[in-house]
């Protein structure tokens, strides 16, 4: 398995210097590398109770991710998946605890157990008071007689955090510790294994299935069970949970074990707050990655049933940054849609000769439609003239509701015909042009000018220039040239339009992912349509009308 | 692939509304599902410049995690990776935008370009003051034409918040988020493309390989280059940010494209502080998911040189949870280690009685050897005679150190002996035991006092209780019955440790793990061995010593 480390040996201090490196100055390490990987906060005077957690790596950002003021003080940090040694946690417990003592935050695992256990006994020693309290939340395997200790961790770590640092006892912060342990629940599920540094990758989850109760190192779980959707996955989770609940609010925590997307992680969110149990949580930390078991794809529903006084410490706030707060877990406010969607249609008016002439424009689309099809078959997917045509069709049935007599209001019907009638790219661009054009005519500009900043405000959206090779290789020198009249304009439409055939590196739109090979020799074909445009208006057939 | 979705059609919609539900009420959307899909703030009253992004979905928290005060607000959110529609966008600049005007911040892909734009055009109908910037940070293909908006737009999203915020005018904030487009580079890398919510997985990147300078949405890259290790990946992409540096100070963003371990992207950090270009870092945004692609493992690294105004722009508060801060980039704070970790040896003191009386205890064990090898062999490795036997050898030449004619310090000399040349849980769980009962006797219990309290802790820390199969099942009745006797204490010692013979269902320790065939019939070897010792104690060889 590819990752982004080093070395195995030296993953974790590594990760802890860039931690600590991105942390602001607000936390340090004690100097025991390698052997002792101890993260403390740098603001820290020893006046009220500390609060020490660890464990092993690998469950980032468990536990130094939480170390700040509001949670804990200090973090013993083990090898991946492996317990801090006794002497790593002694120097954690020295370093941070005063007179007011120390409460040790331990998950059940009989390596935590042991060294956090010893290390506070040989703390005592030094006549420091020092309180332990083991976490055990997960309800996986009720059979076993050691319930692990997972993510419901961090309600301990937050509750206990909050009464810490308003000052209270160690015996205060130990007994709130203690109900906050007996009251948490946590069942985890994933649809892979994670993957540990330097190992192979362990292919136990088979397809179509999902592992309900796993731990947060990868242990194998309850069962594994079908797994269709989310839904399903939410209600096997909560069908676990529900029988450990208590009357009254509780608050949930929903933690991505790994690699879940965001995505997921949110629909995993609406899932829990529409299951049988959603009406029962108040409050809701995250969906965020808490305690992770490296990358694994999956989620855990941590629940505590609260009292006002755990709302109120849930919802204090901490320096730590990816604790992502306790928030009341609501509906979906929906706002009305704005009005304005629907453009307003203006009102149809007559004007015989604007009808004829955009008739007449209309036809020389219609007529260049297999001539620019051709064309567009050497560069792109050959439809540019069916797309002109069809649109200019449209165009003709839709003249009777056009304000034919008002042109600046004119400009901007057609752009709103065809941003309806035309798809794609092309339609958008268009529909751009003229409802640029129609402001710029409705604040003063003449025709030439009006068609100039549409053609303006076509190149900032659109982000090609002339040279592209796009329509507005014959398009911007025909409006350059189109107040000395309409046949210099066609024929600087002309010559830009078959300059286009020399441009054989597109640089915007479809062409620009086309072979110069294929480009070569042959007219862009919006380049195209725009001078058979002009000059069909230069000539004989046209009849003056604007 | 299996996700934790429902349908790839719903599966947008239920995200965001599962983030409104869980936003705490900051957040809301317009009422236009499935088609417009808009994020909006609540506490917005249109007195401000309004900024609104977006784009195709996938990119979490990118850009409704973003909508709150000082970033974004609205996000317009399209399907997975698909641009949203105009009228998405109309609507969401209608529904944010007041006298003070909106501005667009739009990365630079042709669809959003185009829809974002042409939203643009028909909200100025309306006669609102639109303005739009279009984001092109990724360095990565530098003939591309156009190039990519990527993480860098974060920096537009922070620092023009910061200003619309503080209430500067429209055109002030659209010429910072221009000089910022400007500045802004970015280049990404992963190690494996992302995997499209109901798509088969793109296997494109070879084992051993990485793809550098690959997309947001999984677009192939510059190149595959070969993949060692962080430092040379960082090495990399350091090679193609270095160019584009201007002198002075500058802020990096480095970003979590989606599965990413924490621990890996604080390597990654560290590695990136030690490039060559760490110097001119001074300020870290992240590591932090903030522009993924779905669950891309890769990373990208942004760069921005910084005047004062911007770094007070990217320092100012924001009300979106996923926003990580800007810290300044520094050293790693190193603190010393606490005095204390060495265990201060107690002054060495004679005492026959005590001496001998050790001895014997240690002999017992000795003798035991083999035969509680045999137990250990039908439950664990056989190697529990082993274990106790050689630590009474150590124990025994140990005796010239230790502190004979002082019973308190006595224990804890006991204590830490053992927990130095044991190894091993039972070790441990000794130490603990002789810690506590010292800590006990310290403060005035009597022997047996003082050995129930070992007992007491050795039970809370190593969790095993009486009937679990562990030495404690002959040591808890042999200390109950201690103030009778040592005969009554060996005959309860005896009694308990055959009651272990039938308990088939071991409750902690290793033998928790073994078959209840393997275990039935036998007695545990720790529970023996205690009763052994016992025996030892009331049998005629013993003289009474203590």
């Amino acid at each position: 398995m590819k990752q982004f480390i080093n070395t195995k040996e030296n993953l974790v201090t590594e990760a802890i210097d860039g931690a600590l490196r991105t942390a602001g100055g607000r936390l340090a390490r004690l100097d025991g590398y390698p052997h002792i990987k101890v993260v403390v906060r740098t603001d820290w005077d020893k006046s009220k109770v500390a609060l020490v957690s660890g464990g092993g790596s690998g469950h980032e950002p468990s536990h130094a991710g939480f170390v700040g003021q509001g949670m804990l003080t200090a973090a013993v940090c083990g090898e991946v998946f492996a317990s801090p040694s006794v002497d790593a946690v002694l120097a954690g417990i020295l370093a941070v605890t005063g007179k007011a003592g120390c409460l040790l935050i331990v998950k059940n695992y009989t390596g935590d157990r042991l060294n956090f256990g010893l290390a506070a006994e040989r703390a005592r020693a030094f006549g420091l008071k020092v309180n332990m309290v083991i976490v055990d939340d997960d309800i996986a395997l009720p059979d076993l007689p050691q319930a692990r200790g997972v993510a419901g961790t961090l309600f301990v770590h937050k509750i206990a955090g909050a009464l810490a640092d308003r000052g209270a006892d160690l015996d205060t912060v130990t007994q709130t510790a203690h109900r906050i342990v007996e009251g948490v629940v946590s069942i985890g599920m994933s649809l892979d294994t994670c993957t540990i540094p330097g190992s192979p990758k362990e292919n136990r989850i088979s397809a179509g299935k999902a592992e309900l109760g796993l731990g947060i190192h990868g242990e194998a779980g309850i069962e594994q069970v079908d797994f269709s959707n989310a839904r399903d996955a939410m209600e096997m989770v909560v069908d676990r949970l529900a029988p450990n609940l208590s009357p009254g609010p509780h608050a949930a925590l929903l933690n991505n074990l790994g690699s879940t997307t965001p995505l997921e992680m949110a629909v995993l969110a609406e899932e829990l707050t529409r299951s049988r149990i959603g009406s029962q949580i108040r409050w809701l930390v995250g969906p965020a990655p808490m305690m992770t078991s490296l990358d694994m794809q999956g989620f855990s529903v941590s629940l505590l049933p609260v009292s006002q006084a755990d709302e109120g410490a849930l919802q204090a706030p901490v320096a730590p940054w990816p604790w992502p707060g306790c928030l009341a877990l609501g509906h979906v406010p929906i706002l009305p849609l704005p009005d304005g969607l629907t453009p307003i249609q203006p009102l149809p008016s007559k004007n015989p000769e604007t009808r004829r002439f955009i008739e007449q424009c209309c036809q020389v689309f219609i007529d260049a439609e297999s001539d620019l099809n051709a064309l567009d078959a050497k560069s792109g997917d050959g439809d540019t003239g069916s797309t002109l045509a069809t649109a200019a069709k449209a165009m003709i049935d839709a003249l009777d509701r056009l304000p034919l007599a008002d042109l600046t209001q004119l400009y901007r019907a057609i752009g709103i015909e065809l941003s309806q009638t035309m798809g794609g790219s092309s339609g958008v661009l268009l529909a751009i042009f003229f409802a640029a054009a129609g402001d710029a005519a409705a604040s003063g500009r003449d025709t030439v000018g009006a068609l100039k900043a549409g053609l303006d405000r076509v190149q900032q959206v659109g982000g090609a220039r002339p040279g592209d090779r796009t329509m507005i290789d014959a398009l911007f020198p025909a409006l350059e040239a189109l107040h000395d009249g309409v046949g210099p304009a066609a024929a600087a439409a002309r010559q830009g339009a078959d300059a286009t055939a020399r441009i054989t590196r597109a640089r915007a739109g479809r062409a620009s992912y086309v072979a110069e090979t294929n480009l070569s020799g042959h007219n862009d074909p919006g380049a195209e349509a725009v001078a058979r445009l002009f000059e069909f208006l230069a000539s004989d057939e046209m009849a003056p009308a604007t």
